[in-house]
């Protein structure tokens, strides 16, 4: 029987039931987080290994400088291969970075805001910049622009991509908005990889600004939940075969792939945007981590054995994926009480609870001792218009404490969608 | 006899025979590089063991926290216990970072000019924003302000450190003078160590701007040359004293400890700025590189340690700087055609060739093989008003070839003198 079936006094004694499960729950003194796309221990065990490579005591790059050393400010030429064929780039239209994609987007950001890109402006001289922002999606993409003091403008997703039409007719009228936010494939927090006419027009969008540029954030591009995954279009190669290959900034790491703290980022764009790139680089740093770059590049030898890495992580974390998935399906779908993604790949499972209703269901868990990332936080300026969006990270947790956290969270949102249909 | 005692003559044949010497040079294909502050291998080689501290297994900060993931966005415990003792503050009023401590003054730099400091407006809506360069001075350092638009005002060195009354006049009566640039203890490139008064006068600056800030980038601050070394004075605490501890943003790192390309940088300031930097930190970078944290302080356990590490790096480049005063004492100081500084420790010997031979020097050297800083490279917009300021950087070639280089190097300082005398 769905919740809204129920009249109101069933639906009281239904909720008294649960309220005492809930009670049951706060006595346990819980102490789980399911806030952020952590890897758990089984996953930083895969790579540890990889501390071992310079036992040979070998600190050469190909190119005969010593990785331990100053210079190779772009990164040393076998992990531009490496990670050129990750990221979908050919070697010289990548920059390889520190240990943070995330870093890396904040860095070309702010170098639009004080140089400008191209040949255009620096966006700290115009009155106005705007950027586009698929939600829900990554609350650290949307900090850094409300950083920089962009205005964002929610667009909708869709199931397969944001809404193109909007986008395209945004970008064409509106020239002070210079950048889109994007997680292509297996998105944060839906898991919805892009259409391949989603990429499409894309790769062929025509804004009025001429410096407006796709934030591409391939965070999850190998790190799938199937073994058949469904592999988006590589957006640089379209966009050049439409000679718009200067729309696109890629960017991509291994925080996923080997350690959060100490994996190695990269970025692929045109050879044009790369080399103007490339150019400020220097100025805010001499050189990044080359032993880092050669250890990951000495422990995986080619992007294949890397892709076979990721088949490990895969068997750890698909079981979480599942528990979840299983248990709203169970509890939740009967009821019709929430909406949910079954995500292919990624880290995260974004549930939609009824409106206005997830911010009841994050403190009524925060309670009970399990922590969510916080309600809204999907959204620009962490304002979710419907408050209805949750992102759940499962990777973390034992399945155990999964499976706890899981009950509880089920329990929440039960006790806040019944309150929302009794007050209505 | 001195070079400007010759009569025409004799100068005309002196320089024929030295020239001879010059092409012989040329003939002999040279290719060694003076021109950067790199360690050489030998100093690479003390740190290999660092690499090895995660043999036992354990990748846990002693606050539980794993380090192979996310996390701990302002440094782990333990690092930071470390590198306060190294920089000269308390755990509270530092941040460790990456590998680079120029990216945390470009940080820094740019968050002055995005968000302001403690209330002041941000440094970017300000019709004009000036910096203070002690000169010769650090090139990155002129880079960075020069990249956001700052206008830069030289401030000669003297023996005891940047001119303070000239300091103390300027900011005093200027509040769109932010900030200055300073290497305090052995100082890029005159190898001078700031005398007691200068710190206590930058202590107790009273700038027009209450959001001015020295940037004291202690980068040799344990690379000593002798025995008893000569310490400055902690200007943190001294600071203090004055109840004026906002003023100063300290920074170091063991780039020159360990691994240029992968050491840990920290900087240091008041609880106030500290807490306030930390509030935007989280912005660009969800954490630093951990796992590279740990493995400094498992590697050094203490500060005494790290210091007593820093005996075997002089050992390997002290012979290094001999070797260059002894030479120019020997092939120079005769002629009277330039001075330079005997540093007690640091990585630059600071050499004024008679005015305007600088780059003429640089070219000759370059021209039979040998790499020197470029000149006026060590003023901001890269304009030494004099042309006489050449950064020797003696650490990097071996002593064969460093001996080979400072013969081309004595002999183009000849011939850039003997000409410029010439045509007077």
């Amino acid at each position: 029987m769905q919740l809204s079936d129920m009249n109101k006094e069933e639906l009281k004694s239904w909720l008294e039931d649960v309220k005492a499960q809930y009670s049951d729950f706060r006595s346990q003194g819980l102490c789980l987080n399911m806030s952020r796309g952590n890897p758990c221990k089984e996953q930083l065990e895969l790579s540890v290994d990889m501390l071992n490579v310079f036992n040979d005591g070998d600190f050469s790059s190909e190119n005969g400088i010593d990785v331990r050393n100053y210079g190779m400010l772009d990164g040393i030429p076998e992990a531009k291969k490496l990670f050129s064929d990750m990221i979908g780039a050919s070697e010289d239209e990548v920059i390889i970075f520190g240990n943070s994609s995330l870093n890396a987007m904040f860095w070309a950001v702010q170098t639009a805001f004080n140089k400008g890109i191209l040949g255009g402006k620096p966006w700290s001289e115009l009155d106005k910049v705007k950027f586009l922002c698929p939600v829900p999606g990554y609350d650290r993409h949307f900090k850094i622009t409300e950083f920089f003091g962009v205005e964002m403008i929610n667009i909708p997703m869709t199931p397969t991509g944001p809404d193109m039409d909007m986008i395209e007719k945004l970008v064409a009228d509106d020239d002070s908005i210079k950048g889109i936010w994007c997680v292509p494939q297996y998105s944060n927090p839906d898991g919805i990889s892009y259409s391949d006419e989603t990429v499409k027009r894309f790769a062929a969008l025509k804004p009025a600004a001429k410096d407006f540029r796709i934030f591409w954030d391939n965070a999850y591009c190998i790190h799938h939940l199937t073994d058949k995954p469904k592999l988006i279009l590589n957006i640089l190669d379209e966009a050049k075969k439409c000679g718009n290959e200067n729309i696109v900034y890629m960017f991509a790491s291994t925080s996923k792939v080997t350690f959060p703290g100490a994996g190695v980022a990269v970025m692929a764009a045109s050879r044009e945007n790369i080399d103007e790139l490339k150019k400020y680089l220097g100025i805010s740093i001499i050189s990044y981590d080359k032993m880092n770059q050669l250890r990951h590049v000495k422990f995986f030898g080619t992007f294949e054995n890397m892709c076979e890495h990721m088949k490990k992580h895969r068997d750890i974390i698909k079981p979480k994926f599942d528990l979840v998935c299983e248990m709203l399906e169970k509890e939740i779908a009967p009821l019709g009480i929430g909406e949910w993604t079954v995500p292919q790949g990624g880290y995260f499972i974004s549930f939609n609870a009824l409106e206005g209703c997830a911010k009841k269901i994050v403190k009524l868990c925060a309670d009970a001792g399990v922590t969510l990332t916080g309600a809204g936080a999907t959204f620009p300026y962490g304002k979710d218009p419907e408050d209805k969006n949750i992102r759940l990270a499962p990777t973390y947790p034992s399945l155990e404490d999964l499976a706890k956290a899981m009950q509880l969270f089920v329990i929440c949102v039960k006790i806040a969608s019944a309150e929302k249909l009794l007050a209505e």
